[in-house]
């Protein structure tokens, strides 16, 4: 199937997409006058990204940069390219990302990028192989955009989750799970999630005071420790550029999370739901052995490869930069529905990142010791069925999820 | 009507995009093993762009960086956005024209890359207010990229073309013109195009023999004459960049071009065809009056306001950089048809361009003399019923035009 055919959104959409676009603009990217705003979809997303341009101009923005992503012209790399310029970039590719930084612009990017069916039947070991660029790590990790990831609703992603259901019903379908996990449904969505993140940021609070030494993750395939650093910072899904923009990175966001000690990971853990990798490559069935804070072992029902490859790009891709908590009254969590995207399934369940760590999630005397890498790539832990319990300095177990309900 | 539904072309289309795309990747660019290739093109184009990733990667492309234009963004930024940012760019934006330079790269761009559709209904002048970024001109200038411009079949402008037929009845029509006129038709369209350039250079060497002072326009509302520099030279539509690549600029091409004395214009011009700005404003029954090389007076009946734009620019853009005669023999003079479009158009008739000129179209002894603009704006002059004469450094006459059939 040819994506391109199918941009234009139904009536019925019309009204949605406007609702998802003014959240995005205003409360997640929360777009300043004059500011200079990237978008980033794939061709799939027409509708909304041009809803997306006229609200930021609205808002005053001085210039709207829309930059769509062709999957099939992706696809055209990953078929025919040199195998050896894969990972090859442009230097006004990473030239841009630096000036997004250094301009202090606004950042919107819709995902998926790279629709599932784009990459069917490409080898996934060149299919993985792509550009990971150090400056987009840092953007995030500098804290000078505003910016915030949402998600594109499109057929062959809504194919995917709902295989059962015709294609235009799977399509409403997920239309429907994304006005419900985005909060789009109420009167006033952006109030929705002001008061979402407070209630989260209580939680992190709780986790903030009773300074843990380290976690412990037990369940089905899972038996794993994960080492604190003394100045772990719990975080929601809300941040502050340095210049004082408030905005929310991810939409939807029901996560908690921190940045662990990249030595102290040690066990076994389980990934209970796919992992869609940036490339395209999806992995299944996914356990990873981890001694002495690295993962020394990653097996793979499948897609074990395009991982690994991942992980070989430096020494901090196989290690923990990212422990993120997340309790069952989240809304995605709510659905019981595998996404195959990490944006939505990320904020279903308990899970953790291997690579780059975000260093606003220690204080400064720990910053020095958060993994470092230019991979991220989140992976599930588990579902209500992992228990999560918190071991302070003096050794005392505090219960912090139980059948996916906080205990705190 | 929204273009973005109908980017999918007909099986009947698929063999016709490969042909052009295998021009334009093979002999207009001429695409080299590792290099990096720009593609632009507006959101209509994807079977297109799809298929010159495709051959460019098989051609060994390091990269292939498809660039799209939504046209409709465009039209939120001319709606909405403050009156004081339309002509901002971003500095990558020109950071990126000059590492294409550096970098040796080759340029794909597919026209239109804004439809008419997009921009109906906006006020001219902001809709003709936009970035004109003088790295891109310095690239033509420079040599240092291998380029080509190739026509983009669409339905809205191929109702614009053929009005009088339905919307699939004009596509396929347009299609047809197309096939024509960038000589798809035959069996081997590299050839044709080779034969063509050469008929071309015969009579380009042919002025290029009378050195003519001048040349003198005749025909309804135009009474003009252009004075040439001491080393004009005649030029036709193939390039070698300075790495020694050979391409074609622009498929079609027709036309024998040179550099004139930016001093020496004086009379008055009538455009019989419609100019579309790349702004996406018409400008129609254009008249221009000049006097000392300098156009002191533009009337039109409609659109004069954003070429007024265009022109006080800067100074040079009142002055014309190029003088470009074409036969009526030409494949898009055959057709007598407006496509509303400079790069078919030019290629049925005289025509003339306020604004820059190409620096390869004299000798060294001249580079200091030609006109220098960062605006390129390309008016035709007439058709059949205007007379070209030379008239030589000692007043001899020698007719180039009559009835549009070259006299040389």
């Amino acid at each position: 199937m040819d994506a391109s055919t199918q941009t234009s959104p139904s009536a019925v959409d019309a009204e949605v997409v406007t609702r998802l676009a003014t959240l995005l603009v205003g409360f997640g990217a929360n777009v300043q006058p004059d500011q200079i705003v990237e978008v980033r979809a794939n061709l799939e997303q027409t509708a909304l990204v041009r809803k997306i341009a006229e609200l930021a101009y609205r808002r005053g923005a001085r210039f709207v940069d829309a930059l769509y992503v062709d999957p099939w012209v992706r696809r055209a790399r990953a078929l025919d390219a040199p195998e050896d310029t894969l990972e090859f970039a442009p230097q006004w590719e990473r030239d841009r990302l630096r000036q997004l930084g250094e301009q202090r612009c606004a950042r919107i990017s819709i995902v998926p990028l790279v629709p599932f069916t784009a990459l069917e039947g490409v080898d996934p070991v060149r299919a993985g192989k792509q550009p990971t660029l150090p400056e987009s790590f840092q953007l995030i990790v500098d804290r000078t955009t505003n910016w915030t990831l949402g998600p594109g609703v499109e057929r062959s992603w809504a194919q995917r989750v709902h295989p059962e259901l015709g294609e235009e019903d799977a399509y409403a379908r997920l239309w429907a799970d994304v006005i419900h996990v985005c909060r789009l449904d109420g009167a006033d969505p952006e109030a929705a999630w002001r008061e979402r993140f407070a209630e989260l940021t209580r939680i992190a609070g709780a986790l903030n005071d009773a300074r843990f030494d380290h976690l412990r993750y037990r369940g089905p395939g899972t038996d794993l420790t994960i080492g604190l650093l003394p100045t772990s910072i719990w975080t929601t899904g809300t941040e502050t550029t340095v210049a004082g923009i408030e905005h929310a990175p991810n939409l939807p966001s029901e996560e908690i999370f921190t940045a662990p000690d990249p030595e102290r990971t040690e066990g076994v853990v389980s990934s209970t739901r796919p992992l869609a990798m940036a490339g395209g490559a999806l992995v299944t069935g996914l356990r990873v052995t981890f001694e002495g804070g690295r993962a020394t072992r990653v097996d793979a029902e499948r897609g074990a490869e395009a991982l690994e490859h991942q992980l070989g790009r430096d020494e901090g891709a196989r290690r923990l930069g990212e422990v993120a908590l997340v309790d069952a009254t989240s809304r995605v969590g709510e659905l019981e529905t595998t996404f195959y995207n990490t944006l939505l399934d990320e904020n279903a369940a308990p899970h953790l990142a291997l690579g780059g760590a975000y260093p606003q999630t220690v204080a400064d005397e720990d910053r020095g010791r958060v993994n470092s890498s230019i991979v991220h790539v989140d992976f599930m832990v588990g579902g209500t069925d992992v228990e999560v319990t918190g071991v302070t300095r003096d050794g005392r177990e505090v219960p912090i999820l139980r059948g996916g309900a906080w205990q705190l």
